[in-house]
């Protein structure tokens, strides 16, 4: 059986997480389906990264076994006429039988996004929101610690299974915040790649950043939790789930990724929504 | 009593639409059940424009008369502590006793967002979504003929009710589109003005513009239906209301905004959601 590599777009808004749970929608059991229903077999997915319920994913790689071959832009395009609005796949890669997307992940890349303004946002709520950030340069002293080899499970969560007995020492391979103007804001965003992440840790590295850059805590506290590991005191809350986007994961080789819907499709607008609202009276 | 204009932004996905209606949420009642709240008696809210299911708004003025003496920015602070989270005050000001916020508007401001890409987009839906746009310098050609006084009916829908008997002839003050490329896409936004618009207007104009850009019409067909007024046929759809936003409203004079929240508050991080998959468990 042929073995394909689909790279998935995902809104993680109304999913509880990406890996398959019982009684919950999952991105990986709304694949599955969509699965079933092209090739009429059960077929396991098996995704790159285990995502909490809220974050979202810019590309999430994934592999699954199919009995028949499939041109992997066309097994692209079918599945995304059967996977519902909030998830699509932007390409697809026949892969060899060893292919694992999660084992044989290189890099994966996170971006966290920070915004700052003096009320609340309603239109962009994939964010942190912070009203104000009292020394924003600190941001950048923190991220520059990350990157090398070190015990970070201080800003993590325990995850209560059998991995929480597992080395925490990971290696992070760059960590680094850029702003940018908005009419009314200032967006902070926190681009960190590393080989893996312990539970929730890069939520609770935002929310200790944050903490530090608003003047509450002292970056040697943050250096303090760094060497602490598991037994250093939460510096901030853990940021929230909305503003995480895993934004790509690389692969040493690399698949032969086809992007899906570059040659294909009438090119017409598509009119998602079409409600008896819209439906015009002239 | 002392009249008050309010500044809104607002999440348009879960409303139907800025004006008030008997079994449905709108703005205007969930700000009046704020002013109610905060006034301890029923208070009239008056939005500049009336917006439909799902169109959202940057800066949405709104007048309002109350019993007693508010500062303003108090009485945004105020009405956010009572505001739901999709809808917040962005400034407020005392402004005089005649003033109306949607017969002294002198210019309405829209913006209209078209994004193209290979496949629909899952993390940004405020837009009308096109595989490609064959033509888009068409875009530029058809926005250079808005400017001016004119009957555009031929692109809005009837509204069935007395207002379609009027004089459709508008003064139309600014139309451009501009393109930014993003990672993946090109997104192409519309800014268009005016001193008001038919229903759905901007939305019939927009799917005009992108059909012809589509190669399906010509731009002559576009002059035939502004000459046609409401004779002309459709051009294209109406694209859908996600992708609307109304960017703003001036007034002469200008009333004295102040901003809400740039003094106030503690500058501590704000996390909007925290169910029990945030607790942590270090």
């Amino acid at each position: 059986m042929p073995r394909y590599a689909l790279e998935l777009e995902f809104n993680g808004a109304d999913f509880s997480g990406s890996q398959s749970q019982t009684n919950a929608r999952t991105v990986q059991d709304v694949v599955q389906s969509a699965l079933a229903a092209l090739a009429g077999e059960r077929v396991g997915f098996r995704p790159a990264s285990r995502l909490d319920q809220g974050v979202s994913a810019a590309a999430l790689p994934g592999d699954c076994l199919l009995a028949r071959d499939w041109d992997p832009e066309v097994l692209g395009l079918a599945l995304n006429h059967q996977l519902p609005e909030d998830v699509v796949v932007r390409r697809a890669a026949r892969v060899p039988d060893a292919f694992d997307a999660r084992r044989n992940a290189a890099a994966k890349h996170y971006r966290y996004r920070v915004l700052v303004r003096p009320v609340r946002p309603t239109l962009d709520r994939a964010c942190l929101w912070v009203r104000r950030l009292q020394d924003p340069a600190r941001l950048h002293e923190l991220a520059a610690l990350i990157p090398g080899r070190h015990d970070l499970s201080g800003f993590a969560c325990l995850r209560h299974d059998d991995t929480d007995q597992q080395d925490p020492h990971r290696d992070y391979l760059a960590a680094l915040w850029s702003d940018r103007i908005l009419d009314d804001a200032i967006e902070w965003s926190l681009r960190i790649s590393g080989r893996g992440f312990l539970y929730k840790q890069i939520r609770g590295l935002v929310g200790a950043m944050v903490h530090v850059a608003h003047g509450r805590a002292r970056p040697d506290d943050f250096r303090a939790a760094m060497a602490a590991g598991w037994s250093a005191r939460r510096l901030g809350n853990i940021a929230p789930a909305e503003g995480l986007l895993l934004a790509g994961v690389d692969y040493e080789p690399c698949p032969d990724w086809r992007a899906i819907g570059m040659e294909s499709g009438s090119g017409s607008p598509e009119v998602r929504k079409s409600g008896s609202r819209d439906r015009e009276s002239t």
